[in-house]
């Protein structure tokens, strides 16, 4: 596999951008496979990918020189560096249901990912997480002690290096203090067409008001619940002939493939929020 | 055309409605052509269509005899008849936006039925009326005039003979006056996927929230403003490039596809409301 | 969970069949459940579904009872009775391709099915087939010996008792002689959208082609190869940007989902064949 | 409406042709709205929108100073400039269905788009073009005199100085000599899923084979029938309880969407072919 360098650029809006990038990687023969742009509320969004192979810049170089002649002759600058032979370290946070870890952990090796961890409220999928070589940590939460055992689930993602965090129907509401920890980097699958069924037992409002299509939503995890920045979306066509455990079985496989896609554009370095949005370029 | 009659039963659920019903047809030579049922809540519903090519009881006697021999047996029951060669009678009501009225008024021969007036709280789409050869009325609309408008509005509806309305893009709530005159009569379609976004703005409401689908739902008016019995939804992806006016655009197709199947499943009998959802077979 | 009596019946289109059958469940006090009739080509399709709680024919009398007082009744007539507490058993054949298997396991639970063994040409997965705890028959098939592999992999199929066959990725043509032994038993995934891009390597045709939509097609084989029956059928968008190996990426999704709705509707006797057809129900 | 210019262009991959093409829009102040790349078959594709608000080049001199300062120094290049505040020109040919031909004079004032004529081999859609306003040419063509009637609609179309086709529905084959004169400029709506059902009738064979969607194409025309670049295509999910005539009537809402998208992005410039394939950006 070719490395690749990717950069998430976000700026006041201004003439002139797109070249001073451009020309920047083309001094020194980065060759672009991505390009693209977006403005919104008066700011400029830019992600761009480029080939490491014939680049003129060691990777340790890249980010002092891109600050030097092109972010500080930007207004309002801000910007990541990504290098996609860098593999990230993802943690899975599950409850009982076992579809969405089947799911995510089937698709491990297309990934390219590190899973150092799995971490529950419960014990039900530990044999799932053996079968798959992966540590499994069971953190009993209640009433009393969820601030103090979200003290040890944050220990053990510091102490495993964890880049982001995937509730994978994760039954638990994080504190905030967690999520501050990792802003933008905890990603949740809500099982409802977000905004609407927000909250508990979503197929359940939804066989309740007889809607014809049901969907599910990953969103970025914040303080507001089901309010974070939504990533992905798919929906199902239902009809009045489906019992509410229908449908559970039809939204458990959009649960998964959302979730899916969403991980798999964290992790490609696709996504750039803004507000309470995402552009997923 | 062959004819047809179709019957709308519900009932308290009991053993052997199914064969009643069917062996009431099979007696006089009736020829089931769609048999649906369903239960919910311990009630029972049925939609049945059977040719009248070699049906032994005149049009005029079906319901009678039904009675007698059918529904009398049953507890609560509730039923309607149709027949397939009596036209329907429909009446549009329209704001200043065009698609929806166009798609009607486009597929008016493949929907076997009667549109005999158009009416508007606007002139604006009055030569659109004019050259489909629908009389047009218009009845400005004010906030001390309301319900007096709504007066002449169900003065025309009755002198008109209409037996279902059409809201394609009427920007005007209805008074529970008027709703109650045609209950489960009046189509609607809101421009977003219910419950998302209801009231005012939807697509705004989309743009700001962030979602990667869009979609639109038609249901029966009732008081509650866009609560009503959900007939039909459909959906279409979006992304963050798209901006409000493309949102627009993409979703004004939806629309009029929506609006256009509810019209198709309620001109052919195929629903049947109970609580706040809908039965389509 | 109740138990429930499934009949799937076909006979020449005559007046009063479902009469018939309604009223001879209705008769032993069997609550129907599902209901749903299709006429095609003069002959006519029943599917219902009734309780056995309180049905009034030991189990063993059913069919019995049924060819007496129905179908000795109707002309042309075929039919089969399910009991929805006799597990079905199912055997999958893999290659190397992993996440229908996975996704197939994943569900097992939720499916009432019994997985007595996994026949593989490749060695691969033999892994997964143990961490579920099924036995795995690797059975390497090249061109000479491939009659002689068919005869253990049937040897095998009927030593375990098996109810019906799934190719979940199974890269080898079977010969007519093993389907004729499973007729409309045994279930394909297919990676497109039939009949566009029958054959091998459908990803790279789709690519070369331009396509704006990928599909997959579960159906049921017959010795024409991607002809058989189709249950269903699922797509996904996707554009120039989507390299093929993106197309295999989305297309893994589209497979595994659509599979598992085919093997679904197969164990749940939603299924009758008529031609080259199914009918759904 | 701010006026904005299109630079469609495609070469050779080469190092830094992104910078080549934004530094000259940089360099006389031309605010880039949109940006698209692509790289297939070692060729370089790119797409570029700029405000011209205070865009320092005049109209006239764009295409002249993109040739010196940027063209000239590209491998293998060729280019297309647009201007959004010229109108372009639409000739529409249709045969006797009016479903497309509504659709697309229905949203004539949100196209932007100017439509001098509407060409047809009958005379049964006449009254709508008349509604319309649009002039209505009835070439008769049966199978002698069809060079005679194409060499006449050539004529019409360049007397009108068309820029673009639109088959809409229009049942006549084009002969190679019409098609190469507006190569890649003549757009047509397919009723399938292309390249399934290519050729006459295909909602028959969709029928026959039982496919589970059925979908409508609209692509380029090439002396190929059926085979030109796809442009968008879309799906509608079917059931065996869909006749021939539920297929058709489902058919053309995916008609005449699938076509109006296409209309769509042609008219923004948004699509760049090479060998048989679109790339829609």
């Amino acid at each position: 596999m070719n490395a690749h360098a990717i950069l998430l650029i976000s700026c006041q809006d201004q003439l002139g951008i797109a070249a001073k990038v451009t020309c920047f990687l083309a001094q020194y023969e980065g060759n672009i496979v991505d390009i693209d742009q977006h403005v919104e509320d008066n700011k400029y969004f830019m992600r761009v990918k480029w080939s490491l192979a014939k680049f003129g810049l060691a990777r340790e170089d890249i980010k002092k020189r891109f600050e030097q002649e092109v972010a500080s002759h930007l207004t309002k600058v801000d910007y990541q560096l990504y290098l996609t032979d860098k593999t990230p370290r993802m943690a899975i946070f599950v409850s009982k249901s076992s579809h969405c870890l089947f799911d995510i952990l089937a698709r491990r090796e297309s990934y390219q990912v590190e899973i150092p961890l799995i971490i529950s409220n419960h014990q039900t999928l530990a044999p799932i997480a053996k079968s798959f070589d992966i540590p499994f940590y069971y953190l009993a939460i209640d009433k009393k002690n969820k601030l103090e055992m979200e003290k040890e689930q944050l220990a053990l993602l510091k102490k495993h290096d964890i880049d982001f965090v995937v509730l994978a129907r994760y039954m638990q509401i994080l504190s905030a203090s967690l999520i501050e920890e990792y802003p933008k980097k905890i990603i949740n699958i809500h099982h409802s067409f977000l905004p609407a069924f927000p909250g508990a037992k979503p197929y359940h409002q939804a066989f309740k008001r007889g809607v014809k299509i049901i969907g599910a939503t990953s969103h970025y995890v914040t303080s507001q619940l089901d309010e974070g920045p939504i990533i992905e979306q798919d929906v199902a066509r239902v009809s009045h002939s489906d019992s509410v455990k229908d449908l559970i079985r039809k939204g458990k496989d959009l649960e998964k493939i959302v979730l899916s896609r969403a991980i798999y554009n964290h992790l490609n370095c696709k996504i750039i929020t803004h507000k309470n949005k995402t552009f997923v370029f």
